[in-house]
């Protein structure tokens, strides 16, 4: 029932539909394990070698593989492939998912002096405290908490399982998986005398427009001062911001990175998965970090930059970390060869 | 109350029970600590200094230690003292922890649509969505969400506060830990003048029988197509899986393991603490892969593989890590020294 | 109008006021972006340089600044200006914030052989299984669940969705964060022909006094035996601490840091951010371990220990690791060289 014709998909999302708009499809799905009825795409060249024995019903090609795709079968020719899919995957969504339906589920406990818009969806066992407010078209899913004075932008998306400590803002659009966490304090702590004396985290979260925070991901509220989360920024899952850290817009954060208080990330980086950044560290715009890099020290120029140990089989790993440990001593050594050779 | 005599353990579990069977025994631990009340272990050859000196009412062992064992007591003789050993913690929890009580709390929140079997248990403040179905046994948690058209196969035990997002499936007789969340979004974003396109994520979680995963585990839903977690996979806590990964049959993921997109582990894999793997690699059966290490690319062949960092004092890796950012330098020095040296 | 005037905060933490004792004083904050209106501190030298420019009303410094702060405007002087700030935003947060209110909420489950003192806080939704008990002025939030046999010592606050399974332990004065997951089953199964042979996880978490335990963080139970968790001990959010871990009293434990199953840390340690400790491993008291940092073996001695890998714009990494796979046969050439050099 969730079948579509290719003339549908090409009049809604627009590319140039060669071959019979009367095709049916009924899947999204990568080339290799396509059906006819299903619509695939190759956005990225490295993938071209399983264009030719596709099967799919359709592929969205860029218009350099134009001529390879018809040699196959129908297509969509668009100057940017994963675009055009990534508008398809909506349109799709949109189509097959229920539509959202506003109202306050009988169990939720909302705070009288909470402002909830009257579109918003307040999911079952949801908390909202006093002074808390939901916006327009927004929705709180199941088992959600937000806490005092929290403002939740409209068309904003939190899922089940959201929490939401006291003061935090989410601007508009934006979507929170289960199990994250916003507004936990920070983690500051003053030594006195072999203890720790707590320091109360005084600042709060505050997170802009269209922002996307992955399932089970913290971030701190700020210890004095907020820390703040640019416009349009994506952050997976099991991602850790301490506080007063600020994420300029547009950054993209992938799975397990750790980001130390008070540094900054520029607008328009990308910090690959398992990547850490050390604290009060700054990173400048349209920085790349590979995946498990440690970030120690700012980067004051945009680029890419990597540091993870080459894995190996392991006795060849045992025999080069051993003399990895010794790598100064090495160096000391090539210079007195140096010296010795004329 | 929970004592036993060690002749209703060697009855029960088999093994060759040399000592005095009516010896009581109220609790199970390690060699080192062990009480004359306590039935200990010896798995490893490693800790066999412990035993002369246990003061353990029994030890398991295998037939290799039987003489040092009985050299100081009771022993129980068995081929795998380790799988005994497991054995033994099964019954001893069966034993000394409150049966499982089937029925629906009064709070719970089940559609009218939902499939719950008579004998499952539903923990209060659940929510179960439209089209769901829960087997025979299962049980789902205190705050346990089962999102829509999710199932819950028999056995299945969900702990408090497990997150299933719409459509996941989960096969029989799994364990799932709390916080756990499935189904998230994958994280795909197609970049558009600056900004981040949501792909919306179409597919699903699939995870078949008897697979256990960790409390704040993430498993996110395949953007077309599934991820999908074969039978008898072991997912320990703050493990990442993205979207479209695939786990072989009897793999073991340990803490804190992050497995980007697309990648496929084979099965019969260990996957040791804090490693990573990129995205779209390929892990073949039975591999062995180091703690903190990062699989960057795909592994073809059975093994054992490492790659972290060596620790040492502060000021050996400070030096050493210095020659490292200029070790191609260095071997460029080796080489002209050996042109140099007939 | 949670407005202060100098003259308070001196009377109340004590430390020389040099200026107007009516200063009003709205908020805490850091030196560079103060307002008149705001306390500032200067625990570390290294950023002295923002002194002179600094606008805020009143400087915490120590008495070697003294000199430096009164050159722009009022100061407080006092030995250790960190510990005071910790002491203010304390003061501060008891005085801005809503007091805890006693009571248990309407829709909270408490099994009725639970023992709740009557001045606790239980909150929407809670669920308090039999046998547990939450001490003098303890509080569970929303979503809670505290199970079977916990218990929670007196002053202990429970955030909003925090879950201890049965039989878990926390001492007095106790913070945890939402999401945190304490008590859930460590990672251990026996391989039997193919496939993994669950070992019942058997002990339990016990936590002292005046410990803090971060968002989304996990303390597995112990196997045989338990996972201890010493007082005063800080841990911050989505940490992994396996199964029979002890942890030594006042050790400050960092962001995405995971603890293997058996190891131990001695007291007054600290865990840089994203570290890991294998299993097994015992680790002395007052070490100090740098971030991303992988503690393979035990460590005897007090010091301070790294071994991450150094970051390095990409074409640099890659001839690096390059290099460094062959780091051993270099040094084999070295040694060659060596041999032939008189």
């Amino acid at each position: 029932m969730a079948d579509v014709v290719l003339g549908e998909i090409s009049e809604r999302l627009g590319g140039e539909l060669i071959g019979d708009a009367a095709t049916r499809i009924s899947a999204i799905g990568p080339l290799e394990s396509a059906t006819p009825a299903t619509i695939a795409f190759l956005a990225n060249p490295k993938y071209a070698r399983h264009l030719a024995s596709s099967r799919a019903g359709c592929v969205i090609v860029a218009p350099a593989f134009r001529e390879a795709a018809l040699a196959r079968g129908a297509a969509i020719v668009t100057p940017d492939p994963y675009l055009y899919f990534a508008h398809l995957t909506q349109w799709w969504a949109e189509r097959t998912r229920p539509a959202r339906v506003a109202g306050v589920h009988a169990t939720a406990r909302i705070d009288a002096t909470a402002d909830v818009a009257a579109d918003a969806t307040i999911g079952p066992f949801a908390v909202i405290e006093s002074g808390a407010s939901i916006g327009a078209g927004a929705s709180v899913g199941a088992h959600g908490f937000v806490g005092r004075d929290c403002r939740v932008g409209a068309g904003t998306r939190l899922a089940p399982r959201v929490t939401l400590l006291f003061e935090t803002t989410l601007g508009e659009r934006c979507i929170v998986h289960p199990g994250a966490v916003l507004g936990s304090d920070g983690f500051g702590f003053a030594p006195d005398r072999g203890h720790w004396e707590k320091i109360e985290q005084l600042g709060r979260v505050r997170v802009g427009d269209d922002v996307e925070i992955g399932a089970n991901s913290c971030i701190d509220r700020g210890a004095a001062g907020d820390t703040v989360i640019g416009d349009g920024v994506k952050i997976d899952n099991l991602v850790q911001i301490g506080h007063n850290v600020q994420i300029g817009a547009h950054t993209a954060i992938a799975g397990c990175v750790g980001i130390a208080g008070s540094s900054t990330s520029g607008a328009h980086c990308m910090i690959g998965g398992g990547a850490g950044v050390s604290g009060h560290v700054k990173i400048a715009d349209y920085v790349v970090v590979g995946g498990a890099t440690q970030i120690t020290r700012s980067i004051v120029k945009a680029g890419f930059y990597s540091g993870s140990f080459p894995f190996d089989d392991n006795a060849s790993w045992e025999k080069n970390a051993a003399t990895l440990r010794n790598l100064h001593a090495l160096r000391e050594r090539v210079k007195a060869l140096e010296k010795k050779t004329p």
